[in-house]
């Protein structure tokens, strides 16, 4: 926490008018708006999952605001609200009010669905951003990450989506398998990503013989470069991602949520495959879709 | 190490004659074999991968036989042979002879195939010794294990061969990822492995998505049975390898060997989609198949 950046705080005009906060896994963002819209102060915080609500006294103990204070989250909270697709990303009709003597605390929905089997926790939220910029969008969003989310929007709802736990597998593969010592460093082969994605496309359900076959590389060709194995473990995965999800790409508009070096290789692969597909930047849609919900509880309230 | 059982060895005729070992993972098994072919002590010991030279001259220091001892060895080490598919599993032409004042040691060769990039090590000589007692054998051998492998044996040759690093993923999955508080516990669930299977079957390809529907599923009912998490897990990795290894197994005569719940897991998933398949119990093969190459050896020398 900038203690200097506090103190210019409460010496200006722009105090703290209410908090958004987003949880993403063990890690709770925090932003203090000003009633004039702009941040006073920005945390990054560890927290425990599922955050319980001590959390949110905590965040409020040392500001000088208004009691009870207007907090807006999105993220895994105990007893939270679920709602099923189809359904709004966020909607002031789906968040749980929690009231203290500190806070009213809103808290955006876990979105569900049945089948098959998925939940969405954090992401609604920053759907719910993107749709606040770009509202007639009608198509399918990219979220990559540990568990990538494939979402289909269509009249500004949520049709249907889907979760890949395809970064988490690499994570795995790289940091505790017999490949590991293939995976080190952060180089990447781009011609070994896309022959290995080409490869994969036309036999998806190989995976494990693959892995085999990267550690026979291994073992036979000490000398084989790091950015080859790392490049080609990717295109596995991401290739049997692409095969498994070609109704939510095929003639459709997509949008990935990201520039990262992930985000980048989504967009290549699908790109290879004829997709309309773009990156953009997601850095401020956390924030756009609390901002979006807050004015939404006001204008109700 | 069975101190009395040595010392009743050594009081009686039958001395040993020579030692045969098998390496697998950084476990060292050895036999030691009485002239009259009776096993006079039997070790387990662990060490390192890749095995060094030097194990073998602490493995004969403390026996009292006539230097150099004969070792009949099947395992990874630094510099033994590779032979590629199509080749006998094993076969005194194959064998790397390394000689010291100690011991001359036979090494089978690694087997490797070009094209899936692809070796097995330790499995030829067990190959070799199922083969030994059944040698008119002509169909499929399944090995199951952390590198599971599919193996086409005709006219007393590996035709062809393909690892596949299911079990690696099962226990990197139950260890190290976000399902594994529901993966403890041994217990299983029939039902819903058959559920698994069926369905992985039809869309091999997704597997990061059924494995994501089971981290929600575990978040969504902290009540659903581990037997049932575990089941599914092992029906979606299964599930894939059937999917990829249909050549090897569709109208074949295939044979696994190992009794063990993962080898009968496999036979039931077989049999489910028609297969022709038996377990064998695989707990003499190693020693069987060193002792044909010994029996080799001596015929040829």
């Amino acid at each position: 926490m900038n203690t200097d950046r506090n103190r210019a705080t409460l010496a200006s005009d722009t105090q703290t008018a209410w908090i958004a906060a987003e949880a993403e896994g063990n890690v709770l963002r925090t932003w203090m708006i000003a009633s004039d819209g702009s941040i006073s102060e920005h945390r990054e915080i560890d927290v425990p999952t599922p955050t319980g609500l001590e959390v949110f006294d905590n965040l409020v103990a040392d500001q000088d605001m208004a009691r009870p204070v207007t907090i807006v989250y999105s993220g895994d909270l105990d007893k939270s609200a679920m709602v099923s697709v189809p359904c709004k990303p966020a909607s002031i009709a789906n968040m749980t009010v929690f009231q203290s003597s500190n806070w009213n605390l809103y808290v955006g929905a876990t979105v569900q669905q049945g089948a098959p089997l998925d939940l969405m926790i954090h992401e609604p939220n920053r759907i719910a951003g993107y749709l606040d910029q770009d509202s007639g969008f009608d198509g399918v969003l990219l979220l990559p990450g540990t568990h990538s989310k494939w979402v289909h929007i269509s009249a500004e709802e949520i049709v249907s989506f889907r979760s890949f736990m395809t970064g988490e597998q690499f994570d795995l593969l790289a940091q505790h398998s017999s490949l590991k010592e293939g995976l080190q460093g952060s180089e990447f082969d781009q011609n070994a990503f896309d022959a290995g994605l080409g490869d994969t496309l036309s036999r998806p359900e190989s995976l494990a013989a693959k892995l085999a076959s990267l550690r026979s590389e291994i073992a036979l060709n000490k000398s084989v470069s790091q950015a080859k194995i790392r490049a080609r473990l990717l295109a596995y995965l991401i290739g049997a991602e692409l095969a498994a999800t070609r109704a939510y790409w095929l003639g459709q508009d997509v949008v990935i949520l990201g520039v990262s070096p992930l985000a980048q290789r989504y967009q290549h692969a699908l790109a290879a495959q004829g997709a309309m597909v773009r990156c953009v930047d997601d850095r401020g849609l956390a924030l756009a879709g609390l901002r979006a919900a807050h004015a939404a509880i006001r204008a109700q309230a």
